[in-house]
C-alpha cells in the first residue's frame, strides 16, 4: 500500500469538522480508533504484535534467521488538542510505508524492525508528555502514574480500563529486543526550509519543561469591589505572561502560557484563583532554570504588589538529550541530511535518556507551523521521508 | 416560621463542601430545589403562586378587599459560580420572613404584596444578568433569548423545559398588578460599614455592563516556533487586562476580567485564541463608554504589535438607574437609614427601567465581599432586614 493511500485512510479521524484540528487524546475514542487502524495494518502486514501494559504497541518484523537486537522505528498517534495531522501519526504511517517499500525492494533484514505507536506523547490529556515511553522505559514511577488525572478527574488506569485495555504500568518486555530506535517526526520550525532539504536528522533536544503556576487571590464582586480593595490573581497571572515573554525574548529561549484556568471564571466575580502552565524551553539546563526562576521572580513580586500569591510547581522537567552522534552520522552521512537541533520534545528523547542509541529524521515543514490545524508538510517531502527512512532502516539491518 | 429557620432550611442547597461556595446555577438542580422550597414556603403561607413563562415565580398574599395595584418585594434564588449564600436569597427569605412578621403584628394590608423569585439574575449561565426580569418587562427581546446558549450549548428554553418548565418568554401578567418594588439585598461593599448603619436605601445604580474580548492569534507549537515568528492572543490579553486595571484606577470606576477561555487551551500550544469578558461599571454612562473604549484602544494597539487581532463584542450594557427618590425618602425618611448608590446591577434596576417605581434595602455586609463563599452578614443585620422590610411593606400598603 501507498504512503498516500495509508494516510488518508487516517486522516478523518479525530477531524473537528469546524477547525480542521485533531483531537485525538489519549484512550479516547478518535485515539482509539486510530490505534484500532494501526493493528489492523500491522496484522495485514503480518507483523508480530507486542501491546505492553502502558498503552503502548511495538509490531515486529521478524524475518526467519533474524539476530538480536532490533531496529525501532515509528512514533505515536495521539494529538495536542485542536493540533496538526502530521505530529506523531506522519512517524507512524512513514514506518509502515517503509516496510513496504523495504519488501517491494526484495530486502529482508538480518535484524528485527520494530514499529511502535507511543501513547500520550503530547501529555494532552494526562498533563505529562511522553507518558507511554517515559512508562515502557522506566523513567517515570508507575505508582505516580497511576496518580494522574485527567481535566475531568478521571485517573489513568480508569481511562485505559475504559478504552478496553488492561493496564500494568511499568518497564515493557519489547525495550530489551530494542537496539536503536529511529523516530521520523515532521520538523516544528524552518530550519530545513532556510537550508532548502526535505529530511534532516536531529542532533539534540533541548531541555524543557512544564511548570503550573499557581496565583491565589480573593474572590469578590467585579462591580462593587473598590479597585484598590482587591487581591486579584488575574493581574498577577497577566504580568506573569507578559514577563515570561520578554524574558524569553530577551534570553533567545522560548516560554509560554498556552494553558489557563480561571476559578470560579465568572464575567462579574473577581476570581480567587487563575492556575497557568508554563512551557519552557532553552539551549541548554541552565538557561531553563534561570528562565523559570526569573519568570517566578517578577510574578512573586507582583503578587506582593496584588495581595495575591503565586506557588510554582515543576510538573516535568526534561534534561538537554544529545542524540547518538555515531548513528547521526551513519544515517545523514551518506545522504548529506543536515543535522539540526530542536526545541520539540519526543519519545526519541526518552529512549535515548533510557541509554538506547537513538535518531531522528524530520521532514520539511513549509510553514514551520506545528501543534496547529495548519501543521502540514508537501507529499513529495512526506514520500522523500519515507524513502529516508527505508533507507535508513536497511542501512540499519543490512 | 422564623428567619432564622427559613435561612437554615435553604443553605445547604447547592454548597460546595470543597470551597463553601454556592453553584445555583438557573434551571440546573441545586437552583431548582430552591425554587422547589420557596413554592412549599408560598403555599405553607396560603399565598397565590403564578409562575411566568420566563421561570419568574411571584406570590401573592391578597386578603379580600385588597385594592389595585399590589406592592411587590423578592430578589432571586441563583448565585454566581462558587457565590455567597447571601446575595439574592436573602431578599426572598427575607420577604417570607416579613409577611410572617406582618401576620403576627395582626396586620392586614389593603393592596396585595407580592413576593418575587427571578430567574437568571446573575447571568451565571446564559451571560446575561437580569434574563428573567429582563424578559417580563419586555426589556429583552424574546427571540434574542430563545439564542442564548450555556456553556455546554444548552439552549435556554432547552435548560428549562430539562427542568420541567413550559417556557413562554416574554412580558409577565403579574407586572401588570405591581405599583411598586422593593428589593431587599446584602450590600456588596463597605458603605453601610463606614456609616455604622444596619439598613440603607438605594439612590442608584451605577450603569454598567459586559464586553466579550475576542482575542485571535495562529496556533503553534510553544517549543519549537521561535518568540518573533508568533502571533500570541495571550499576549495580547494579558497587557488588555492589565490596561483594563490601571485605567479603571486612575479613572476611580471599576473593571474586571473576571472570565477567560482559552483555545486549544494546551500547555505544549501557542493558542489561537483567548476570549475574555470585561466587566466595567462606571459613576455615568459616559464615563462607561470612555472606559471601554480606552481598554479596547490599548487592546487593539498591542494586537497590532502582536500580529492578533481584537474584537470587542457589548453583550449586555445597563444605562445609569436613578430610583424613585419620592419612594426612598419615603422608606428611609422615617427610619434615618442612609441613601446610598450601588455598582451592583438588579432586577430592582430592571423594574425601575420598565418605568416602575422601585427601592433597594441594603443589609449591611461587615467585610464588603460578595459573589464570594466568604460573603456574609451578621443574623442581627439580617433580622434588622426583616423588620425593616415589613416596616417598610406596611407603610407602602397602609
Amino acid at each position: 500500500m501507498t504512503f498516500e493511500q495509508l494516510w488518508h485512510a487516517l486522516s478523518p479521524v479525530g477531524r473537528s469538522a469546524s477547525s480542521g484540528g485533531y483531537f485525538r487524546q489519549p484512550f479516547a475514542s478518535a485515539e482509539r480508533e486510530c490505534h484500532a487502524w494501526f493493528l489492523e495494518e500491522c496484522r495485514a502486514r503480518d507483523l508480530e504484535i507486542e501491546q505492553d501494559g502502558n498503552g503502548n504497541t511495538v509490531a515486529w518484523w521478524r524475518p526467519p534467521g533474524t539476530a538480536q537486537p532490533g531496529v525501532l522505528t515509528g512514533s505515536h498517534l495521539d494529538s495536542v488538542l485542536d493540533g496538526g495531522a502530521y505530529d506523531g501519526p506522519l512517524g507512524v504511517v512513514s514506518s509502515l510505508a517503509a516496510i513496504d517499500v523495504l519488501r517491494d525492494r526484495g530486502f529482508v533484514p538480518d535484524r528485527p524492525i520494530g514499529v511502535a505507536a507511543f501513547a500520550e506523547e503530547e501529555g494532552s490529556r494526562f498533563g505529562l508528555a511522553c507518558l507511554g515511553s517515559r512508562l515502557a522505559t522506566g523513567a517515570m514511577d508507575p505508582a505516580a502514574a497511576a496518580e494522574l488525572r485527567d481535566r475531568d478527574g478521571v485517573p489513568l488506569l480508569d481511562a485505559m480500563g475504559d478504552a478496553g485495555l488492561s493496564p500494568a504500568l511499568g518497564p515493557a518486555e519489547w525495550l530489551k529486543e530494542v537496539g536503536c530506535f529511529v523516530e521520523l517526526h515532521v520538523e516544528q520550525g524552518r530550519d530545513l526550509v532556510d537550508r532548502e532539504a526535505p529530511i534532516g536528522v536531529a542532533s539534540e533536544i533541548w531541555p524543557h519543561g512544564r511548570w503550573r503556576f499557581d496565583f491565589t487571590g480573593e474572590a469578590n464582586h467585579a462591580g462593587t469591589t473598590r479597585m484598590e480593595d482587591r487581591h486579584d490573581p488575574m493581574l498577577t497571572y497577566a504580568m506573569t505572561a507578559l514577563a515570561a515573554n520578554k524574558q524569553a525574548r530577551l534570553a533567545g529561549e522560548r516560554a509560554t502560557f498556552g494553558r489557563v484556568e480561571v476559578a470560579p471564571n465568572g464575567t462579574n466575580a473577581v476570581p480567587s484563583r487563575v492556575t497557568a502552565w508554563l512551557d519552557a524551553r532553552c539551549s541548554t539546563d541552565d538557561a531553563v532554570s534561570s528562565l523559570v526562576a526569573e519568570i517566578t521572580r517578577q510574578g512573586s513580586e507582583r503578587a506582593e504588589r496584588d495581595g495575591t500569591a503565586l506557588q510554582v510547581t515543576a510538573e516535568s522537567v526534561s534534561g538537554s538529550v544529545a542524540f547518538d552522534g555515531d548513528l547521526a552520522a551513519r544515517i545523514a552521512g551518506p545522504s548529506g541530511w543536515p543535522v539540526i537541533p530542536t526545541a520539540a520534545g519526543h519519545d526519541a528523547g526518552i529512549l535515548s535518556a533510557a541509554g538506547i542509541p537513538t535518531a531522528m529524521l524530520f521532514v520539511r515543514n513549509p510553514t514551520g507551523i506545528s501543534h496547529s490545524p495548519s501543521e502540514y508538510a508537501r507529499t513529495a517531502d512526506c514520500l522523500a521521508g519515507v524513502d529516508a527512512l527505508a533507507d535508513t532502516l536497511e542501512r540499519l539491518t543490512s
